[in-house]
């Protein structure tokens, strides 16, 4: 993928487009201010950073519209470059004509994230905050949120930076041991070496299990509820939605089952699969097409076992049986219709009435048990990026080979090989280490205007 | 209707709401600078007007963005109130949990248009040109901006101001003579009032005449496509969307019949109003059902008759004299076809291929000539409000019955009451004279965060 020419001043509405009271346009680049003064009221050459001037957006003497000018210069910009931003009346004609004028006079239209690609480029942010600030602007749930305003701060980078660094610093000892090769002389200390190796498979290891926890922080937990027909699987799930107010999202571009629910229970995200399916079916219990609802299940972390007071218990058992036999995931046994009839069973359970809401915030309380918040709140290295998530276990993969290299007294050169690839994988997750197929990537998945 | 206490400080998004790269959250009042300064990690209490912050809004020491703060004091902010705007991250969770906090920091939700109504009140705007912002933002064409931003700068609020003064000077000479009554005296000079009677009797009448283009241009000058079945109406419709690549609108809450297409010829609003209903009839062209065309055509302004060259002229000629002769809009004869065949007609016609776009350029050229393009671009004084093209009708009922009055010699005391009804529709025009009702209704139908 190509990208354009950095010494280009970028243009870009950053608010929705939409018609709105107010639209924000930003002008990044060389000739930011240039441009601006060629199409505002006033002269801001000589205006210093950070200050805000109202006057008259005009093009060839004509005014566009009454607008207040914000100055970024240099180092103090998103960017690190020269910007502007424009706020502007919101109507959808204002904001084109803006725009429009800004490329006559010489910007450029910003590609998808660009402004964020130069951020990143000028040294303003690493590679994992430019991309958490994308996954800011998607967060629907607080934890989400939180996990990507951590990653913003500079999280798991900042963790990722000192290991990477303390491996060069071994890598240029064994490769000068390369240069003596003839001497035979070890100047990086295996012992040591095999100790910070030590640290880092156990830190690698640390932060590729936080992508599960991350992961589902981001895109929510999927939950299955299972349970014969007519238990009232689709009771408790608008029970569950209503109880909460919550958002049950529908934003276009989150691509989901059509048949899931989002619901956020406190801050987290889960992702309810109705397994409706199953409820149409004429068939008996006995024949319900097991494979259909495991299979459902497989994809859930959570499964919510309803069962129906009010019906044969027996049969219903049975096949919470063969859930829990055939599958790995956590089953949370919920008994419904207790407002209709109380019973007991042998396992743990929790009784809940879908009709009157009875026993719906314990239902809650036991569905984040499953979340390990504490984690979340105590640590700032969760991984919630796949990105992050697939370099890191490219990584381990190579700090294991230069394990068993040093175990089997591998030469240098063999060894330099694996570290070299370690250092790349870590270098590309912080973004020391591009392509710009990479950032083409990268970027190319952030809404223009950022 | 009841507004909300002035001395609350009021918070709304003034951005579109939705994701966007950035948001902006608006706040105004008294304690705009001392809720902020809660919620946000720099000290801002003895920063300057009009100057940007970087830094964090926290909520209980949690960081819930990195936001920039612009400030704006007194006098020089929009609602001539201390305002703050804070520029966030634009997800949804962001925005309204930002929103969520400064409520809870002592800010109250702003109503509709409520920062517009205090820039009214706080005299930042006459009632016109604050009208003029809600014009402003909902303009689609170039036309429609350009009418809403003269009213902005001002437009006709000038002109009636000053005809409103001079009257209240003789009203004042007029209440004068009244407190002297039985000194039979007269201050104010009977045939000087007569004259500027005159004067304002005529400018009303131009501003009154001036609302028909003015509301053309806000809203689109409506079209009527009639023609026998077949002869290529919406054919000529599609042609005319696609040559003009033209925005056809589709904007939520903007009412019009759904058979309307909106077309910019030129910076210049088109409602086109297809008569499909009569396409899809079994009719004859003699049964067509004429009063129902002819309803149609009464909703317009413009009749585009299209005639097919290569069907019977004879029979369509007929229903364009029946046309003209019930109807007085201005009726453009567009003969279509001619691609395929050509004709000659006695009356003035346009000849147009709506398949190959032949003539289509000639024909958009006619439909603007309907435009007085001229005075809107001379004038600043085209009433495009039907609030204020009602009341200036009602002021124009009052001064003439003035007039009558005066050549009737009626006493002062009646005088002095058309007087001041002529001065309370003036003045409920650009607000000197303002009921909560009506800033109700005027500020209501704002978007909120304006």
């Amino acid at each position: 993928m190509n990208y354009f020419n950095p010494e280009d001043t970028i243009c870009a509405i950053t608010t929705g487009g939409g018609m709105s009271a107010i639209a924000i346009i930003r002008i990044s680049g060389n000739k930011a201010i240039e441009v601006t003064n060629s199409v505002f009221s006033k002269d801001i050459s000589s205006c210093k950073s950070h200050t805000l001037h109202f006057g008259n957006f005009t093009y060839n003497t004509k005014v566009i519209d009454e607008v207040l000018v914000s100055i970024f210069k240099g180092e103090r910009s998103f960017t690190g470059e020269e910007s502007i931003e424009i706020s502007c009346h919101g109507s959808i004609f204002i904001q084109n004509k803006i725009i429009q004028v800004l490329i006559e006079k010489g910007c450029r239209l910003a590609t998808s994230g660009e402004f964020s690609m130069r951020a990143f480029k000028n040294g303003k942010l690493d590679l994992t905050q430019a991309e958490s600030i994308a996954d800011l602007i998607e967060s629907e749930s607080e934890a989400a949120h939180n996990t990507a305003l951590m990653q913003l701060k500079g999280g798991i980078s900042i963790k990722l930076k000192t290991l990477r660094n303390q491996l060069i610093d071994f890598a240029s000892l064994i490769e000068l041991e390369l240069d003596f090769s003839e001497e035979d002389v070890e100047f990086a200390d295996r012992k040591q070496f095999n100790n910070l190796l030590d640290i880092i498979k156990s830190e690698l290891k640390k932060l590729i299990q936080s992508f599960k926890l991350g992961n589902s922080v981001k895109n929510g937990i999927p939950v299955a509820i299972l349970g014969a027909p007519n238990v009232g699987k689709s009771t408790l799930l608008n029970c569950l939605l209503n109880e909460e107010k919550s958002i049950v999202s529908d934003i276009a571009g989150t691509t989901r089952d059509a048949i899931e629910d989002t619901l956020i229970i406190k801050g987290y995200k889960f992702r309810f699969i109705d397994t409706a399916g199953i409820r149409e079916t004429e068939d008996t219990i006995e024949n319900l097409g097991i494979e259909r609802t495991l299979e459902k299940a497989n994809k859930s972390e959570i499964i919510l076992f309803i069962i129906d007071a009010s019906q044969r218990i027996k049969l219903q058992l049975l096949e919470l049986k063969k859930i829990k036999k055939e599958n790995k995931r956590k089953v949370l046994v919920v008994v419904n219709k207790v407002d209709i009839t109380k019973i007991n069973l042998e396992e743990e359970y929790i009784s809940i009435s879908a009709k009157t809401g009875e026993g719906i915030p314990i239902l809650e309380n036991e569905l984040l048990k499953f979340i390990n918040t504490e984690k979340i709140s105590e640590s700032d290295s969760i991984v919630s990026n796949l990105r992050h998530y697939e370099q890191l276990q490219l990584t381990l993969h190579e700090i294991n080979n230069i394990i068993k290299g040093l175990e089997n007294n591998i030469s240098g050169d063999f060894l330099a090989i694996n570290i070299r690839q370690a250092l790349f994988h870590l270098g590309n997750i912080t973004g020391e280490i591009t392509t710009d197929d990479l950032l083409g990537n990268i970027f190319g998945k952030f809404c223009i205007g950022k």
